[in-house]
């Protein structure tokens, strides 16, 4: 941490503490630099710093005050699906999020994507490269149908991790996470099957087992803790369910990480309803608090979880290499996986099997965690700032993503359109439901470090959020409330 | 075409004619240097090539005889399968034949690999290698869910050569031609259809529609012409078939081009019975006369059918890099493309795209093709030599793939268990049957230069056939008879 770095932390500190008080005038430049020893411009990036954040705000010839502060914004409640198996719908919507990408030009808060271009990423370009350099001719070729060796021991040690004994027979190399749970989905359920998953979830999901004719049952799922495995046990005693999917760990789109001993109960639950678990890890490395909490295929121990994951979102999305450790379905996961795509592409596979070997992989996460937990820091503050009042804000515990959920009859689709005239992308939250819900909520995504072009852009969607709300009268519900399960029913 | 070619080329061409008849002695080194007026080791390494072609044989002190000559064997006749809709069997065999592949030491004839190692393949090591010197971040983000523009374009400059008029807008990049046809497949059916294919028909696409409770009728082929229309007009007035999956250009595993009419009647039948029609041209640039044959996608005029394809014959199967042009059924295909991948790796696609844009691509699909051409010709040359009478041989239009039928009741499934402990690996014909027929017949991989390490493994494969034989007593079938269809009808 540089001096000005620390100056700021501790500045920071202070107003936290009720040290220096909403709105109040902080201690000049000069001040500052003597009572620390420090120069008046490391003051002045401390200062710039905390301005940034929206922490304290310059007033012309008068210096530095405190930014007057809202509250918090709650937390989402418990939320409360259709309790009954769906068809899927939403195809288009997600399409038309598709499309809009295409444009370069959109600053993207809608994506998935995390950032790819911090220097602890660049020894993996290396590695890709020597690959070529040395015209490997691996590369080139087929390959094996279950993925490189090197890369499926790696992926075995890492998985230790998470509480998991694997070894490189046990795992299943494929393209990216989207394909491990496409085969794992397929290994089990056919057309017309019903699946309980968590509600809100991912809409790559969701539109997999639409894609497959599979019905989806979303179970009330609470953004601190996960699913509720009171409604999952109440669906499994009224619907054949097949399956649960679930991403428990640094949730996509909710960020919360389910307990160990939820995640433990739930493999007793399937236990008792013969039920299989797929389990979605894709974020899992990403939680803020090391070390990573155990998966559910951890407490697994008769073969009936499928642990998917990839390195789209912990290194990059473009390398395309994900994996599944199927249990007892391995033989026709690799039946899924020959069929749906044969084999996965050899060369980002060996790079990073390399790239983990090296013991790149561990100093790049540490250096990802923290850059995330800050970015949330700071897109928090911002949100707080330019929102208007009446919302509620998850709580990641890790990954990149912000689940906003907005007044009940707010419509995130029109908000989408209006804020794509500026240029700017988010992800409405319908596409986190099989029938269309949470129209009211958005999903933004703050992995890339935050900037001048961040905070307009965030801003340009909280006043267009604003204007929506004096549409309808809204924006008569700011209210200081302490932080805590908000009182919005997503209906 | 060098000097010494030339002269082998023109000794192969008298030999044909009869100017030189088995078993003659050939002229002098020393006669034939004066005669052309080239050098003694020219006209050494004309016989050398002659020699390896086994076309001719050394006779120590005595120079060069014309080789006893057998009779080509005749082609497969039209094959007969099962005429009604069954399911797909054979998985277990697939998985055998993979895991058997993963031992390197094996001397493999079994695969669909082609041969990547020429020099006109070294530009793409270079082009990949840049784009990770350069720290493209394209190849780290998702990219474009359609594919990378650039190689979008390209691939549609490519189908002009057969007759395409596309765009890049009209296709959508895959993971290898395997996910093409998965998502040109799951675009179309459902489980519980119909399908009609060529038999025999490459186990990729009967355990992709296997893998999908998809059942398939086996068509009649001709390994001239290809499917016999006669007899899919007849399926497709008795069952609900919702469309025909076939690979008519360098057919895998019969090698033959179906006729352009033959094209044409094709679509003009689909259009009559409401049928889909999806086009697997893997191998349609590796036609040996070019220019190369219209796609039947060339003749279609209303969208109805879906074109796949990919660089993993052409260049080089590790990249990954397939494609699909799906007419009408383009947005379900990208529906079935996001479910089951999201994307495709980003990092080869720009590497080929920019492979073709510089020209390289052209210069060594020629190259490709006369290495293929030639390799055919030397290994038809020891099949006959090396293998027992009585059998039928494919004669390939282009890619790499020979297709051996032997007598009805041989059992290739133990050929390959026999061949297998000498570390050869084959491909045993009843993968290619939804119902596990032409077990008497077998495919060999011809796409690697000719070795001394080639001809031991043919002669060992030839001798467990023989042996095989001998033991049924089959071996008194040795009668020369005129090239043309087979008498051993597959039954």
């Amino acid at each position: 941490m540089t001096r000005y770095q620390h100056l700021a932390a501790l500045l920071e500190q202070r107003i936290e503490q009720g040290l220096y008080r909403s709105g109040e005038r902080l201690p000049s430049v000069r001040a500052l630099s003597s009572e620390h020893g420090v120069s008046i411009s490391t003051v002045q990036q401390a200062y710039n710093l905390l301005e940034t954040r929206r922490l304290i705000m310059p007033q012309p010839r008068s210096g530095y005050f405190v930014a007057p502060r809202k509250a918090a914004p709650p937390i989402p409640a418990l939320t409360r699906p259709v309790q009954r198996p769906v068809e899927i719908t939403q195809w288009e919507s997600v399409l038309e999020l598709f499309n809009s990408c295409l444009d370069n030009s959109a600053f993207n808060f809608g994506g998935g994507t995390p950032d790819v271009n911090q220097s602890s990423v660049k020894p993996l370009w290396k590695l890709m490269s020597r690959f070529c350099q040395r015209q490997d001719e691996r590369v080139l070729n087929y390959g094996n149908m279950y993925g490189a060796s090197e890369l499926r021991e790696q992926v075995a040690r890492l998985a230790l991790d998470s509480g998991c004994q694997l070894t490189g027979d046990d795992i299943v190399i494929t393209t990216g996470c989207q394909e491990a749970l496409f085969v794992a989905v397929r290994a089990i359920c056919e057309s017309g099957d019903i699946v309980a998953v968590e509600s809100p979830t991912f809409p790559g999901t969701l539109q997999l087992l639409r894609g497959l004719g599979i019905k989806v049952i979303e179970i009330p799922t609470c953004p601190i803790s996960g699913i509720s495995l009171d409604a999952l046990k109440l669906a499994l005693e009224q619907w054949p369910i097949k399956a649960v999917l679930l991403v428990p760990t640094c949730n996509n789109p909710l960020g919360f990480c389910m307990p160990d001993k939820y995640k433990q109960s739930l493999v007793m639950l399937a236990q008792q309803f013969d039920l299989a678990i797929i389990e979605d890890d894709a974020y899992g490395e990403l939680v803020y608090d090391y070390p990573r909490p155990r998966t559910v295929k951890s407490f697994d121990d008769d073969g009936r979880v499928l642990l998917c994951s990839s390195f789209s979102k912990t290194i990059a999305p473009g390398l395309r290499v994900g994996w599944v450790a199927p249990g007892r379905y391995l033989e026709r996961v690799l039946h899924m996986k020959y069929i749906s795509t044969g084999y996965t592409v050899t060369h980002t596979q060996l790079a990073v099997a390399e790239f983990i070997a090296q013991g790149h992989y561990q100093p790049h996460l540490r250096r990802m965690r923290m850059q995330y937990k800050a970015n949330l820091d700071v897109f928090t503050c911002h949100v707080r700032e330019y929102f208007p009042c009446g919302i509620c804000v998850s709580r990641p515990q890790g990954g990149f993503l912000m689940w906003i959920e907005l007044p009940e009859h707010f419509d995130s689709l029109r908000l989408n359109r209006e804020v794509k005239k500026a240029g700017i992308q988010i992800a409405a939250g319908s596409l986190f439901s099989a029938a269309g819900k949470y129209r009211n909520c958005i999903r933004l995504n703050y992995a890339l470090p935050f900037t001048q072009e961040t905070a307009q852009g965030l801003r340009l969607v909280g006043e267009a959020v604003a204007k929506m709300f004096n549409e309808h009268g809204a924006d008569d519900c700011c209210v200081e409330s302490p932080v805590g399960p908000g009182q919005n029913q997503v209906s």
